[in-house]
């Protein structure tokens, strides 16, 4: 085999490295472990939240001035995309964290632990079908309580501050 | 307020419409409800197998070409990049099922969805990380049990079929 | 030149492993040969069905509710989306199989090969731009038509079986 | 029906607007319709030409830094990465005047469209599969054959002019 | 009667609301403004690190395993491929600041602005090309200051806290 | 032995080519160096004008047919949905050329370099916020001062011709 084409010299050379340290990389996630953090799914949700908001005051013109519609339409078509693209980044990022940050060994400290992210990205889905302040109210202490979890289980008490 | 501008009109008009049927729709997922299918992650899962047994099978040049070199590289490189597309994939897709096709009431049917699915998604990862035919496997069979559930749940009895 | 570093070392080392077999890999494709599978591209074209279905059936609210007519625009516009990606999402799975999964010795067996791949594609274009019903369903056709000339091409003979 | 909810209203009122003009819009194609340009698929290719050219001329360092060497494998990486990127990029944007520019009408004057678009497409494969300078060059070939085929069709003769 | 649809019956009622007030959006962004975040940008950058880190302790095998090499390689070209992921997404994240939120009546109070992203974009990009522990420290550094500047436009003081 | 594998062995042949020249690759871009070209930017943003122009020409049904109105809305949502992609495309595509192409000595030559590409940037965003001719044609205009200002800096006078 190709492989073992190198064998002989290698074996000759193992002892050159054999003091060195054993690879430290600890690959049980699936990349940058150590830097998971729930900041990217607040920050989503918050937007989910903001854009509700401005879709519930977006008013259509009183007049019918056409550009004035289209500008309506324009402004409703953009925000339920941004709204839909948002919401499905906050469940994006929430299955990351409940895929990979979180392990068997966390399940003893927070047993409703699946139950909670179920919740939490069937909630996402909700804000995107519906334009619905409660349901997006509810996704952001959904995500508030994530976050709270999240830094308990590394022993800080980060605190939840918004952006807006 | 201009929701209110058509109000006149509209409470006149109100009788005349007032016997139409409730709506139909049922929005009470992303989107398509009524087309989701395991074969898609199966399909991926399958991707992952076969470029997991490339990966194993493939074996440097043996000689100092370096154009062959230089291929052999560039294959493994691909090969890497397309296993982490399709176990991303593969996670996707199964995530919408459980996100979105899975209900409450159906906890009742399958006390264990939640411990299946975040297994199944563990294993995406575990394919990811490394080059490890086994792990394919289990995902392979991870996602068998995952359609035969699915099916099931519909009182459905879909064979599995694979194309590879 | 640096690729030429080694080449005393490889030529001394190059007869020990002159005899190794060839590699195997056949990278004849985009990667993962062995494991296309129409059934993708059908899961697509069903949801371009379905959304195409649900279009058409969407009913404006009747009164002057400002919440219940957000809602009802938001649901128009997600589904709208939705089509749109799935109808794209259905002529990326039916060109991949075009461009790599069928090569030149399938022209003798199939020699309106690409006419009906361009049919179908054209079909996906259609389905985006207009809510047309019978698009949709000459879709799923053309779907069929490729799924039973894939299958004959690989000595199967798979079932048609669509998941709505 | 809700549909017709308007529809005495809309009657009386139609006779104000029968006058207006037909729509314009000629929605036969994807999107925007009138600003194809094979532009794109030539920055595409003549990219996949040039990290073609830099891989095959990259070289490994000669010595044994360990830096020197992560710096190489970080270099070969990302170009394949880039070139694979690259090479979709072509094929996609080939695709898509393929898909939706070109029409039933265009075969009269093309009769080889479907094959000429086809072997670009499996060219953009190749210079995935393989680092083959003259597989670059067949795509650039290609694509020139298909810029010149493009503008023919509209009547122009835009000169071929590459960036690099 | 949709909102899209009585545009015409509208026209008609116009003089019963011709005092309404104008809209009071200010759609003066890209979407959901006032949910602008320098954390993303943060979590993408410190994942930038983290790789590099990682890239830079990832010691090959010392024998000649076949699966220890194929393991070895398979995750110095994924951490490559993660560190471009995230370096890209972290000038993402900071482009959009710097084209959206940041508005023509800041330049007053940070003369500097153009400047402090042209050079944090150029930071990602060498984070890209290189496997440097010192840029990817810089680069953290520029996004700290971007931070303390995106806050202070903001009258807000928020400490700058990292996830790892 | 795989350029990736034979590190160590290379270790102890390093004094055999101590002398060889530095690497020639300058990888002082993202990756494909000497294929810039703004005749992306130049396609999505012909890509804006032309849907900007469409979304102001389409006229709602004149009667009450409900599939017209479903069309009628049907083409408006996609069109303000390609709008809003080219225009981001258009923003992407020109911060390319500003992070990666432009360098700091090229600030003599364009001193305004960054405000051209900053306000570029946000006409970008003026035109999905917006249906707005003017701002559109704005935006050509200032692709066609980037296109000349990015030949002149590589001594070349390409002429700016369009696609439409």
């Amino acid at each position: 085999m190709a492989f073992s084409t190198c064998q002989m010299l290698r074996s000759a050379l193992s002892t050159l490295h054999s003091n060195l340290p054993a690879s430290s990389v600890q690959a049980h996630c699936d990349g940058p472990c150590g830097v998971y953090d729930p900041a990217s799914a607040r920050g989503s949700a918050e937007a989910v939240v903001s854009m509700t908001k401005k879709l519930l005051e977006l008013q259509p013109p009183s007049g019918n001035d056409p550009s004035a519609w289209a500008a309506y339409n324009n402004t409703f078509s953009r925000f339920v995309a941004i709204k839909e693209e948002q919401a499905q980044q906050t469940k994006n990022e929430l299955l990351i964290l409940w895929t990979d940050y979180f392990k068997p060994e966390h399940l003893a400290t927070f047993p409703n632990l699946h139950d909670i992210f179920w919740k939490a990205a069937k909630l996402c889905s909700a804000c995107k079908v519906n334009i619905d302040q409660s349901k997006a109210d509810e996704l952001i202490k959904a995500v508030e309580a994530i976050h709270t979890m999240f830094w308990k289980s590394k022993g800080r008490n980060d605190a939840w501050v918004r952006a807006s």
